[in-house]
């Protein structure tokens, strides 16, 4: 499952790049990394609104909607309504959708039929089995081709499918919840010294900013400050990541997401047993050994755990733990930013991979 | 204006209270506030909704609103739909009105038509002035009544108009930017020390539940955390009542407001000249003279400054002051918590001069 | 082990009380539920310093350690530095120590052979076995006498100890995570239900007040605030207090502090597996059964689930949980306000429950 | 005064950099900014301490001072113990000072001696004027020495000093809440529109970044966070700045300071009133005009006005006002992140201009 370093070659021009979708959270975030990737030229990236975010048809202001990127490349400061006949006479080659769920469900067909990449931030084709896909309830108006597209989506983590993204059409990028966790335990799980029948425990707690830009009573000011809920039990949509990913079943791991009043930042605390003792350097080594080729997992050296600062604005995801002195059960903290490394940053990651440049270029 | 002392005798029973629109802010701090009061017997207070608030008419539960109020008092825990039968059938004495603005507007010549007092939260009667009031397009169907009604508000700021508050039938309630403001500026500008050729700056700060609990893009937690933003500069409706309470034209005065990325609290920062140079022993006197009989203004002692933390969850209004050396120019500090003497609380405390109670009952 | 209703008869008389230490968080929010006590009267409390808090020897004032807390009851705001004969000479009967370990364990003895009863809120009492209370590193300077003390000590968990909390001399107020955990467990582990061989997993977040007044690189706002960190795994103090009152072993329970970028309140996370399918009723039942004479527990009804802001400034903790569809995997979260429930509030409640009041006097 | 674009020729080479004094927030910054900007190759920049941050003399880690800048450059990741020698013979050509004020008034003479040029962060050579100076109590050691080197010190404000800080070898890098009054008055002063009689108020407030990394009660989170606070009322440093850089006297400008919950943005509220009425597009023209060849300032259109997320972590300062009705008074509300633009963002575009580089370079 782990992916090796490889060695594609880099392709010799760049990509012509769009992203539809850029008025949320990860959208600015996207718009500000491809704005200033070393790999990109001056034609990319191209913004395109969602239906119904720019007024009557007429193109915005990129600074309108975020307005920290004001003057920063005004060259490529517009928003267009979202129109498949121009992206197509921009010749646009790789499509980032940070739309909706349903919207990216809809459109990737359409995408990928014009030869177009696609880089999905949504949960649109994360999974693969319908069992888990449920929890999203998409009625595809085309089933055989929906089923045809999802055959093709690769999961985005380069971490563990770094091969198959290199010559992938579809990229579903992974959840931010999900990022955090998997990183953390596929190389413990693939070690298999995991006990599995005790199950593992997640406990995950994130910024404000993974529950999105629409103004709700959870969003508000008055209640996400000076406070912390937890919320999901047993029920987020991330979880089929996990089992499928890690494959796992729902007896074997669960997950309990929490909003922290904080803007950004995603820490998991996960709890396993060991079906054996182990020493703190087994660990230390299965982690080292599986990330020897992946620049943007860093491990702390124990006893130093990795906290959210750590990782804000970065495209990292750093992990540390701790193991109890009996050696049989073991702590792990996995931290990243849920808009970069659990969004838009490991959308560039991806983006990197496929075009064989370095996995962190314009991520550093 | 000021004040005094006055020798209303107290009451000799407990009148039964009413809270209409108890679902926001203010309305909760007010339930709690009332819950306890010392002078109220257990048929008090009783909670009515808004118009739309509870499900089809039946009463709905307190603890919902207000979670953090669940298990005080549970037999006083009901909320009914607002009806004016339901009041009058309960014997209400007084009613506290924690509605918007129009509605407020359009219920107060009911209440007093049935002989109950009402304490109004809003700023539907705190401006006598037309030219002030228009901020709010009142549009009233019974003209006159309206102006009858207008011409009996007494502006709710006890340290200021004691006397009128005994005996007033309908109290308008202070806005919370000015209820700050004006506490910290009555005495000076009364003192005729006050150069106001040079106008008077108010710089205010404000905690997001002055905002309101609509959940907006201005109240959502991305927006208002990590952040300061000034709004409303030389139009915020609050101007009026600094205007008419402290006798000033809008060249006199003006006052910007700001949103603070915290829950609770105002702070503002009040910046005049002397017209000629003065002594801080002078300005501590004008201040100690003009509240001595007043409870809730604290004075704190030149050099320290009131902050926000000093106040908050009380229904104190803290002062202080620093003078520049040549004693030409003053900077005033002024600490409340909006909620309570920026609101409920300061209702509760006209509450307490109308039946000749302790002003501070049930307040420290 | 859990405590009935009794029939305690209320003392005739309010002991004089008074709190040693009270600059810190403890003591200040100590200070305000026992001025405003509805049992006590106007002799109590007397306040005193830790060695060195005031100067030369002078009282100081409560204003200024904790600058809220002023004009409130202006002839009870001295603070004098602490002094035997001067405690003997106000015939104080009840001593809180809001001190540090290493004050408390020394102090106790005298003041329990003045014939004073002790409510510590410190750790210095709350374990019985020298193998938790290790990781203290005390060293008695009458080791026998300490003895003799530890063996009097009743950790201080009305809910828990209720009936020897009414004739004890010496109370271990509970340490605040160890509360938030205890609560949600004991009915549990009694009910004789939870799978201990794959251990229960506490995930627990306390805001920074728990961290205490010092000014250190981890309570520095630029370190808590936006941030999230988890410390001391597998090593926090407050797991023995989990060992002894839930009577488990180390193997059987896990706990996981982390610090929250909020001034106050904990919520844990606990996660537990049944031994066979349960109903969600079943639990219910268990925690109403086992709370059903304990005023400051609330049970939220499934699936809503406590946050913080539910129980910050109350003396609640308060409870709800989540059953996986199997019946078999449960998960609690429990809230408490670690300055109130959590250290301050719990003191007074043991005080309520000592001298024979209602358990939430002055609490609610 | 204003510093026009000029026609500097680039400069060939990179030259050899290095930071003194890395361990605070300013130094953190700048070792980001530093390590990634375009311009310096590889063996820049070199980082040293102050004195006593490394242990016995042995080269420290850039991560264990900034966690969040490991894995970045891992080559350049050494911090070495401050010593003139090494400074030579590593070549270094240009030194960045973010060391205490003290140390920085002392060690200028020696590097500029050797023919390294200085950008001092600190306030040592701010200030041209004693009485201004005064404030921070130098005590020089040889002060004929110091004199020297305070008459080559350029205030490093680009937008106004452009021509002299090309060829300086002596940058002192302005105050952060200097800095955001200057650069929002400067045009407008220069104007001669100002009433200067009735005075300028400058009502600013800062995060707590601002006040340093040492641990102190003011930067407790418990005291900073859920607060405001005002201080230095007429005392604060910064002030001389304000007076020598806009040449106004102390009768004619005031500035507040505050103390805001949040990492870190300043937002400075500016008031002052015109000698005549004024139209909103003169106010427009008079900053367009003055800062049309400077790429750092952001001029936001009426009746937008700047927040601090705008600017957080960018090298911008962003402006924005409102004129009154009658064109007599404005407020200007002033935006800039203090560790960028208010303090190492701003060392490196005075570093850009030093050296020929667009002024934005590595600053987007």
């Amino acid at each position: 499952m782990r992916a090796g370093a490889g060695d594609a070659k880099p392709t010799a021009h760049a990509p012509r790049t769009a992203v539809a979708g850029i008025s949320g959270f990860a959208g600015g975030e996207l718009a500000r990394l491809l704005l200033r990737h070393p790999k990109l030229d001056s034609t990319s990236p191209q913004f395109y609104s969602r239906a119904g975010e720019t007024d009557g048809g007429k193109p915005g202001d990129l600074a309108d909607l975020h307005p920290q990127l004001s003057a920063i490349r005004p060259e490529s400061s517009k928003v267009f309504p979202f129109n498949w006949d121009r992206i197509s006479d921009a010749g646009i080659e790789l499509l980032y959708l940070a739309t909706p769920h349903e919207q990216s469900r809809e459109w990737v067909s359409n995408a990928i039929g014009r030869g177009i990449k696609v880089i999905d931030l949504s949960g649109a084709w994360r999974l693969q089995y319908p069992v888990n896909r449920n929890v999203y309830h998409f009625t595809d108006s085309d089933p055989q081709l929906a089923a045809k597209m999802q055959a093709e989506a690769i999961y985005g983590c380069p971490e563990l499918h770094r091969d198959e993204i290199r010559t992938a059409r579809l990229i579903a990028n992974p959840g931010c919840y999900a990022t955090s966790i998997i990183l953390a335990l596929a190389p413990l799980v693939q070690s298999g010294l995991v006990d599995l029948d005790c199950g593992i425990v997640c406990d995950a707690k994130s910024g404000v900013s993974g529950a999105g830009k629409a103004a709700t009573s959870k969003t508000h000011f008055m209640y996400a400050a000076d406070n912390l809920s937890a919320y999901s039990v047993f029920g987020h949509r991330h979880t089929g990541e996990l089992l499928e990913q890690l494959n796992l079943t729902s007896d074997q791991i669960q997950f309990t997401p929490h909003l922290l009043p904080i803007p950004r930042g995603i820490l998991s605390t996960i709890y396993l047993r060991f079906t054996r003792p182990v020493q703190s350097m087994d660990v230390t080594t299965i982690f080292r050994e599986f990330y020897k080729y992946s620049p943007m997992v860093r491990l702390r050296d124990t006893p130093n755990l990795p906290n959210i600062q750590h990782v804000v604005r970065t495209n990292f995801c750093d992990l540390g733990f701790e193991l109890s002195r009996d050696g049989k059960k073991l702590v792990v903290v996995s931290c990243l930013d849920n808009l970069l490394k659990g969004a838009a940053g490991q959308a560039v990651q991806n983006m990197n991979v496929m075009y064989g440049w370095e996995e962190s270029e314009g991520l550093l």
